[in-house]
């Protein structure tokens, strides 16, 4: 597209309450619009992020025979006092209607649970995987990490529903290897680590993935051979000799927590009588488990990792654009621009009037992997230059399609 | 996919406060599941009719160079006080949680105004068209019919920007033929009329796109021939005179609005302040419009308008499968399913062991276009039948994937 049309523009000025660095350069650039404190919207750079996110989760999703739907956002209270989690002393982030006939969902185990109820009623019927891409809302005490912790926020959520503890069991750690490879797919894997986390009432410890960085709000314990760390909350003499790491391999770090994992056993099936004939013909409740990965959580967590002084940079995966052209003359990249968009190439054409020294500061500041300028020095060549990258290099036109492609 | 891998199944009872059409069929073929009165989710055969609904309007406005954004679903107070609009003596089927620190979006004119005045301050930066998918709330009194009436939505919501009222005026002369073609692409074009309805306060009338239909809300008076329909709401002598209809030509009919179209004026702008300085330096507040279609409402209509007595027929383009393939006799037609599958032609393969009649009535509720019969009879061949049509024909494998493409 070309940047003279894209209406939103970078920006010097920011929200005073802005503290967090994945927001405040989100916002200089444009990705974001600061609704709220912990309440952001997507602008149109910023949604093509997300959406590329989104698709990369829900390739993995269908990979495993997940299949994708869709469930409210107003939650009825009828369901969650079944689950005993109606109360603001259960659940103390709660956003509830004023006339409290609704609940806005925190998650969604309660309500699909439920609805299981009218789906599965044999052996036959199991397993399940459902997921979706759906709006939590959570009326967090403290929003001032960005788009870390919002108070409303999309999450890929996915419910599975087995016979047995066996069979969660044999799907939960093939989803440990599934989020490991999302997290490399865009960008992250080398910094992300399994961690033990606090237990379900099924299970000693939950799994999360954390992704070490300065600006985590969570502190891991990390033994960087292993590739396994143990969060602070669960951190102690018992859980090391359990897992069988010593104290000494150990480094203390900041981490985002990106993604968690959950046995769930029978906690939301037993209360809402979710049950199955098994093979011999017997009643029994279904064993579940749930497994979270907060799209904009992930998209901060990225640009935590990823940024540097001058700005954004973009894995290729999740780029807004692939190639980020620039014509330090006027017209100069025009027809390189209709060539690169005829190959399919996903361009941004800074076609704007204004300086060279502009230009060059807004495409750090916006972090499209590649830039590609044209200029009276070029001629008919362009410069190519990675956006991690110090160095440049004159290519003729038809070698940086043949990259891009 | 395979339909014994489908974890919905069609259903023979319903919800007992369940009485619109539309959501019985959607209910009993497993499109939909009923949350509470108003309240729906997605099932994924729901979602997949829902997601070709949004391609086709994400084709559409991106045609007409909208920029897609996502705006959040909490909103803030301090904006719609400014519009005078938090009351609920304004507006009465506000969502507002139990603080009142935030309202729940009924719709986004408000923020969305308040967002450009980051972006628009000349008249270089207009026009903008900026629109998103993104769901609304109303707590409507009455919620019985379906997803024609729900307290929580999905819309496409395009919010345009301009310098003048005359521009305006040509973007939402432009709009009505892209809200045509719309409706006839998702297959209710013969049906949908544009109608004359009550105005906004900088312009006389606003224009709905209204689908004749016996079970729709609204009562409209239609010219048939010149295909233009008055509102019963602004039906009035001196209206059809300043229509220059005349009653005589008019049937009184029942119908589903399926879009409206605002001439918004500077009913936004001037409360919030968005201002661009124009041509000769001076300060003026932009000029805007809006332009709405909620999805699941779109979708009900097309139910409403095409179904039948044994269930549902979706139009080709949003259909949740372009065939559905089924063996009568076990294995029958998995070979065939690969080769469609080889061909990326999008088939539900019905290969559960159960009896033909069942398998028979399942596909005629599901409504995919195409039903493509294998059995001990057909031999290689398939039974080919559309579903709206009554006989059937046999043809070769590669006839059907020649048909298919």
């Amino acid at each position: 597209m070309r940047q003279s049309e894209l209406y939103t523009k970078t920006r010097k000025t920011l929200p005073k309450d802005e503290v967090a660095n994945n927001a405040k350069l989100l916002l200089k650039a444009g990705f974001i619009h600061k609704e709220m404190a912990g309440v952001y919207s997507y602008l149109p750079l910023g949604l093509r992020v997300l959406k590329k996110i989104e698709n990369v989760l829900r390739e993995e999703m269908n990979a495993i025979g997940g299949q994708e739907i869709l469930m409210s956002s107003l939650q009825d209270p009828q369901i969650w006092k079944k689950t005993n989690r109606w109360s603001d002393k259960e659940i103390d982030i709660w956003f509830k209607t004023r006339d409290e006939k609704y609940g806005l969902a925190n998650t969604h185990e309660d309500p699909i649970t439920n609805q299981m109820k009218q789906y599965i009623s044999s052996y036959k019927d199991l397993p399940v995987y459902a997921y979706q891409f759906q709006n939590k809302f959570r009326n967090e005490p403290r929003a001032k990490s960005g788009l870390l912790r919002a108070r409303e926020f999309i999450m890929k959520d996915l419910y599975s529903f087995h016979e047995t503890s066996e069979d969660q069991e044999a799907f939960y750690e093939k989803i440990k290897g599934v989020y490991m490879k999302i997290f490399r797919r865009v960008g992250i894997g080398m910094t992300t680590y399994l961690t033990f986390a606090s237990g379900q009432p099924f299970s000693q410890y939950s799994h999360e993935f954390q992704t070490v960085c300065s600006s985590g709000e969570d502190t891991i314990y990390l033994d960087a051979k292993k590739r396994i760390a143990v969060n602070k909350e669960v951190y102690s003499i018992t859980t090391l000799k359990s897992l069988g790491l010593r104290k000494s391999d150990l480094q203390e770090l900041k981490a985002i927590e990106v993604g968690n994992i959950f046995k769930l056993g029978t906690k939301y099936s037993a209360p809402l009588n979710l049950t199955y004939k098994d093979r011999k013909g017997e009643e029994k409740y279904v064993v579940m488990g749930s497994y979270g990965i907060g799209l904009g959580r992930l998209m901060a967590a990225v640009v935590e990792v990823t940024a540097d002084a001058n700005g954004l940079i973009w894995p290729a995966v999740i780029a807004p654009f692939a190639v980020h052209l620039i014509e330090l003359k006027k017209g100069a990249a025009a027809s390189f621009y209709n060539k690169l968009r005829a190959k399919k190439i996903d361009v941004l054409y800074d076609d704007r009037e204004i300086s060279a020294g502009e230009k060059l500061k807004d495409t750090d500041l916006i972090g499209i992997p590649v830039r590609l300028i044209m200029s009276e020095k070029t001629g008919g060549k362009v410069e190519f230059k990675k956006r991690t990258s110090r160095t440049a290099q004159l290519l003729t036109q038809d070698e940086i399609i043949r990259k891009s492609l």
